[in-house]
């Protein structure tokens, strides 16, 4: 099954960035030809009866899997920068991290009001590059309810945070346990 | 033409980040959708005679157009990382820029000896990190001849100091002047 298959490609690294989490590694997926195809796919799959007129990912993993999806759904990619890496005018957002803080910025002119915006990222733990990136985008007055992953850590509140919010979450393979 | 298409999406700041530089900005050219899909499509075309096992891009830009074009040529994409980014055992490569130095990590695993590796990049200025990508997965034994490009800067000397290092470079659109 494709979903076995590509947990089967994902490492896990014990205690890592500190002792007690177990860190899904997805480079290992993307690494392997088959393993990135059939994630862009069932991806894609997912939103076959959708129609999206942007992907937004934010730097630098959400580019990863943001401009593949793009791609294969005939959409433009906008990537949200952190500060000072984009050139044009832009809005900033700035959220809180488990230490400290951290921002996102995007190009004032890179979503049209109104435009449908799907957003990707590789992994979904507590939601917060994604709930700043939602409010980037809502900021230029386009539309986000759906957020996509291949990895989701069911037991963070990522995804109830970001249904609070009114966006609906899809993730290729799900774990129990940080 | 293809190329003048790819060419009216790329965005000119003049004096970003300095006075006097004419700044590309891709940016304006991924978010365009038939814009995103004739640039991977010209770069695959470019390759269709060339057996690649992998491809791989620096953060941040390159996982952009790498991922895309990794897909797009059946192969696995390898992200090279700043430090202390990737979960694994690296090694690291250390190179200068204009004002500083700057590093990049690659995961031990990341290539197989004898692999054959493609470089992609949004924009080749100066060569740097180009330079210090291919070293890496050099020195993990892949074998690297070929860099491509959405934008080449003529007037710098990146495309030379590759040759020099016996990577041929591709480029879809060229500018002269920084």
């Amino acid at each position: 099954m494709s979903q076995e298959y590509l947990k089967s490609t994902i490492r896990t690294i014990p205690d890592y960035p500190k002792k007690g989490i177990m860190f899904r590694d997805v480079t290992t997926l993307m690494q392997d030809a088959k393993a990135l195809s059939i994630a862009v796919d069932m991806l894609a799959e997912q939103y076959q009866r959708h129609t999206f007129d942007k992907i937004a990912g934010a730097e630098a993993r959400g580019f990863i899997f943001g401009t593949a999806l793009a791609l294969k759904l005939g959409v433009g990619f906008v990537p949200l920068r952190k500060p000072n890496k984009l050139p044009g005018k832009v809005i900033k957002e700035t959220y809180q991290l488990e230490y400290g803080e951290s921002s996102l910025e995007a190009h004032i002119d890179a979503i049209q009001p109104g435009e449908k915006v799907l957003l990707v990222d590789d992994l979904l733990a507590t939601g917060g590059t994604m709930l700043a990136s939602a409010s980037l985008i809502r900021r230029l007055k386009g539309v986000v309810e759906d957020a996509c992953f291949i990895v989701s850590l069911t037991d963070l509140p990522g995804e109830s945070r970001l249904q609070g919010e009114g966006i609906n979450c899809f993730s290729l393979c799900q774990y129990e346990g940080e």
